[in-house]
């Protein structure tokens, strides 16, 4: 290089240096460190190097390009762009030569650490740096002079060509090697996974040529009741389709706890229990990829977060210890497995599989990955996010320190345990009002996005009508019993006499309150019960006491900012929430939803390497607190059962919606079925 | 430390130091780099730290040695002695303290790099550094105010008491990793794998308490007719027991090329292959465990010596390209496998396999282990190493380089292709003399120490009587007709009319020289025909030439001794294979047999880490000669068709006995079958 050679300036990195004329753009792109992604290495043949010159002046970077900066389009570009098309202005970067002072883009696309920009409203964007990539090698034939083994030659070459200095293979990779190579006359495509887990890069897969039918992940949410997976392409961090089954176990027992019971009480009960959710996961991976119109073999890589039970029994140990104090688990790091280790068959058979770290033995790694995607020790003020399921995870931080726990709020938040109650369905009444005045109720059912006092109700709902009460619901229909004066602090529910309405129902000793009466055409009956207001009271004690301990460990009597992750927490109004005492309050616009953030910490893992380490090093880092030891959870759950709240606390707000769910709608954790049902 | 302490001389090692009083003998050997086993790490249990202390003066070293120089006999030992009995003078060394100078002896059974002295008259002794080794640990119990992962705190325990930094461990190990910490109340022995292919220690196997029946590990020798296997304690080096069992693959192919024909001709036949020899491997195993009468799943290592073909077929890949030039190898370095990869369901599941390398695609693991066992590469003199068998491996060297080749000697040398051959089994004709005067033969047979002119042979040889001629019979017989005057140079069979005796027989245009006629009792006819000499002119000039062409690429026309592997060089008349020309010729005293020198590789690597690293920087470092592909093979392979010593070259030894097989001699490796089926 010297003082007359052309200058070259890359954006949007703005790296540049001067190079020989001739020099090809992807070759300068490389000797300054530009992030210009390459397949092929620079044989013409992948596409991938794709660039878009500038012309003109620039003067941001002080250089004035001429035509002729370039060298001129070339065969092999021809060749590709009628074959595939080049987009007008673009150039393969392996091809161009610089012959004079250029500025050149590197568009998005050709970015091996392309950001991913989610739809979400926080606007985290992944940025990709997959644990599995491709490289296109040219290997030596077999020398009888030099003997030395394929593999041994397909490992010079890789270190030849892409300085990737060993690599290591299992049988059934090696049992193909010979046959591919030959097809490929000695030029293959291998994908190469390198991770801080594994000390060898590891050949996950080879293809005779340049392989172009792409490469994809599934970041699966393995939940209680369902498991959500999201197929992702693995070069551009697309989602290609998102998917989610019932988790089979649910005949073993509808809580986790009914289990470990299970496992305790029938030998082999566990090994029952793993051979039904290995084959879920093989079924909703063959559904995926059958959607997304993909070979499933082309699947190489697995991310999975769980609760500590689905954990062991996903691994194929017994979860017994994690149903007694002191809750031990078998292993709470992360873990490196190889697909079929998890007898995951639908996939590629060395596809890996990356396990995020347990916390502690209630603290799952589903809540590792929402540490992960909501990032609660970068936030500057303190964040409080609750992970809603049968059990919620809680994380309580920001900067300084982060906290976390995990309580037993039972399954009344899914309807479970509730008089009228149902899943999350068509059918199910997921939000109410109560007129303060009339004290009627008017509500919208899941299958219709009208509210039963408008027209057209009674047509959209159709002939499934009305069948149930879901977890957002009743939340609702507490809260605003409440607000509406139908219930005093103590969550007594007021009779007929008392409050003037005839809605009021005695029921033996207690009231109800009835919000939809069917059955003269045969329907259901649905009210709130006393016992429903119970149930309630006991599930949002346990959350918001949950809270409240980390808010004692950490010395605070009030948080900045809520965040209600899990699907179902899209779903809660926030208002709603606080009226219950579910979490603290905080001003409304401080509540905002996460949607399936342990999914999407999930599909961060699959997409960047480096957010495995991260989430290592923070789940290492987080302070752990025991909620069955701690005398004051028992305390903190029993002040929490009143309702305090007897008027809307934002009565500038004469309705508020659901909060949207930001991203990631279609999966879910504990509760992604019902979007998916909904929309499906 | 200071002057004043008491001076503590350790034996053999001659290591020395001062220590304070009370301090155990163990802490004292392991501050000081003794090598002085424990396997409980100091706790009084294991036993396997018994010293010797010497009492008296110690002239050699400097010491005087009173009474009272250790701490008196303790409870520990008392109870030790009283359940298992400790030798007369021995003291645990983690229970006597150092009170005053003295000498303390490390007796062998308590060194852990214990040497294991072969049989063999080379003497070579085996050190122990055995890749998997026992450790007792006490772990802390779980604790819910800083939950970990049970396999995290095995993990700490084995790093603050063992200085093991970190360890690994697969899903079936950690699904019985709880049940048993909680069984051995935390306290529990792990057997863990340390390789230098392996970059994390692997936990292979977990015990409650402190496990005591043992440790074992397979060396296997893969030949292509005969598996042979011996069973080794990797404690003490011992071999338990050695067996063996014929190759099913035989079915397929009686040798290697028609195994890769019937690949090659038979979609699947190659996983037909190596189905049968995976089952074959798994019944050796536990025939061999049954005859030790141990616990398969106390088999935790294996190492595999094999061919190429051999070495293909067992790890599941087709070995068509090994059928063809260039002899392409999928694979050549060494393989650190687990036993479930290759389906070896009869030992411990997580055992691990070391496949040693192959040095070409003619020459294998086998070739490797030969000469990890005979160590050219530390020869002062230039020595041929041959490992006879369907093809020859044949290793020429000395400290300064070290050349290899396989030269395709085809059956001949086994009995097969030769009109009255047969195996080396019970009734076949293993030596033979010709008297020089009368032409008169005399043999003896597999199943009897007899010769055929001696008294009682008849009675001794039995029912069975006398079946045909094996491999070295038959290079006896063609040696002896050379030296009797029966045969020319060019290996032409005389007439009775030429040569004077009825015993040849006409045989259309050739001769035929009669060994036995059973015809009248209705059993067989056993002669050399003329097609015979042919064929094993065909084989040895086939060896001979591969060991020219070493010795042209060394630039030499003799070289200084020759070993004779393989259990078949065990048997080989070494003058009546000078006689043959199918060595080169050196004195009879440099002929030395090295007996089953690949299953003694296989057993160095199995005993020794440390060894495996040597022989893959050996066979990096070895010339590899193809013989295929060069022309001087073909121009020697035609020279040495000549039998050129018509007279006894060492007229001095009357009677030339086949040398003695001086280890090994149960197993054998592609004859191994011989003496085990002989002795069984």
């Amino acid at each position: 290089m010297n003082e007359t050679d052309p200058l070259v300036v890359f954006t949007p990195s703005g790296k540049r240096g001067r190079f020989p004329k001739g020099t090809p753009v992807l070759t300068a792109a490389r000797q300054l460190g530009v992030d210009l992604d390459s397949v092929c290495g620079g044989r013409g043949i992948c596409s991938k190097c794709q660039i878009t010159p500038g012309y003109g002046e620039f003067s941001k970077h002080g250089v004035t390009v001429h035509q002729g900066a370039l060298s001129e389009w070339n065969a092999v570009e021809e060749r590709y762009d009628q074959k595939r098309g080049l987009k007008a202005g673009r150039r393969l970067g392996c091809q161009a030569q610089v012959m004079g002072d250029i500025v050149i883009d590197v568009p998005p696309e050709s970015q091996v650490h392309k950001q991913v920009v989610r739809k979400a409203a926080s606007a985290r964007v992944i940025q990709m740096d997959p644990a599995t990539r491709l490289y296109f090698v040219e290997v030596d034939e077999p020398d009888m002079h030099e003997p030395t083994g394929d593999l041994e030659r397909l490992e010079r070459a890789l270190r030849e060509q892409w300085e990737i200095p060993e690599i290591t293979a299992d049988l059934t990779l090696l049992s193909k090697l010979q046959p591919v190579l030959r097809k490929g006359k000695f030029q293959v495509t291998v994908a190469l996974h390198q991770s801080h887990l594994d000390s060898v890069p590891r050949v996950i897969e080879i293809w005779p040529g340049l392989h172009e039918s792409g490469l994809y992940g599934l970041a699966i949410d393995l939940g209680s009741t369902t498991v959500a997976a999201h197929l992702t392409d693995l070069e551009s961090g697309e989602v290609k389709a998102s998917s989610g089954i019932m988790n089979p176990q649910i005949r073993f027992g509808e809580d986790l706890m009914s289990r470990v019971s299970y496992a305790m009480m029938n030998p082999g009960g566990d090994q029952e229990m793993t051979r039904a959710v290995r084959e879920a996961i093989n079924t909703l991976a063959e559904e995926i990829a059958k959607e997304a119109e993909i070979d499933p073999s082309l699947i190489v890589e697995t991310v999975f977060v769980c609760n500590p039970v689905m954990h062991h029994l996903l691994l194929g140990i017994d979860p017994v210890e994690l149903g007694q104090a002191p809750f031990a688990l078998a292993t709470s790091d992360s873990m490196a497995l190889e697909a079929r280790e998890l007898e995951l068959s639908a996939i590629n058979t060395r596809a890996r599989v990356y396990v995020l770290p347990c916390i502690a033995g209630h603290v799952g790694a589903d809540c590792a990955a929402v540490a992960l995607s909501e990032e609660p020790g970068k936030s500057e003020d303190l964040a409080l996010i609750v992970d809603v399921g049968t059990n919620a995870e809680i994380l309580l931080g920001d900067k300084s320190r982060v906290l976390a726990c995990s309580s037993p709020t039972g399954p009344a938040f899914e309807g479970a345990q509730i008089s009228s109650g149902q899943r999350a369905a068509p059918g199910a009444i997921e939000a109410i009002r109560i007129d303060p005045e009339t004290k009627e109720p008017r509500f919208r059912v899941i299958g219709s996005e009208k509210w039963s006092d408008e027209d057209g109700f009674a047509e959209e709902v159709g002939a499934g009508g009305i069948t149930g009460i879901c977890g957002s619901g009743i939340i609702e229909a507490v809260a605003e019993l409440r607000m509406a004066g139908l219930m005093d602090e103590s969550g007594l529910i007021g009779s007929a006499e008392a409050t003037g309405t005839a809605r009021m129902v005695a029921e033996g000793r207690t009231h109800s309150y009835l919000i939809h009466d069917a059955t003269a055409e045969g329907g259901p009956r649905i009210t709130v019960t006393q016992g429903d207001i119970r149930a309630i009271q006991l599930a949002k004690s346990a959350l918001y006491a949950g809270a409240r301990l980390l808010m004692d460990e950490r010395g605070v009597d009030k948080v900045d900012r809520v965040v209600l992750a899990g699907a179902f927490g899209a779903h809660i109004s926030a208002k709603h929430a606080m009226v219950l005492g579910m979490i603290p309050d905080v001003p409304l616009d401080k509540v905002t939803s996460a949607g399936n953030a342990a999914g999407t910490g999930a599909r961060i893992a699959l997409c960047n390497v480096g957010a495995r380490r991260e989430i290592e090093r923070v789940v290492r880092e987080i302070t752990k607190v025991e909620t069955a030891i701690e005398p004051k959870f028992q305390e903190h759950f029993v002040a929490a059962n009143a309702i305090p709240h007897k008027t809307d606390p934002f009565p500038e707000l004469a309705k508020v919606a659901p909060l949207p769910n930001p991203s990631f709608n279609t999966g879910g954790g504990e509760e992604g079925g019902r979007r998916r049902r909904r929309r499906g």
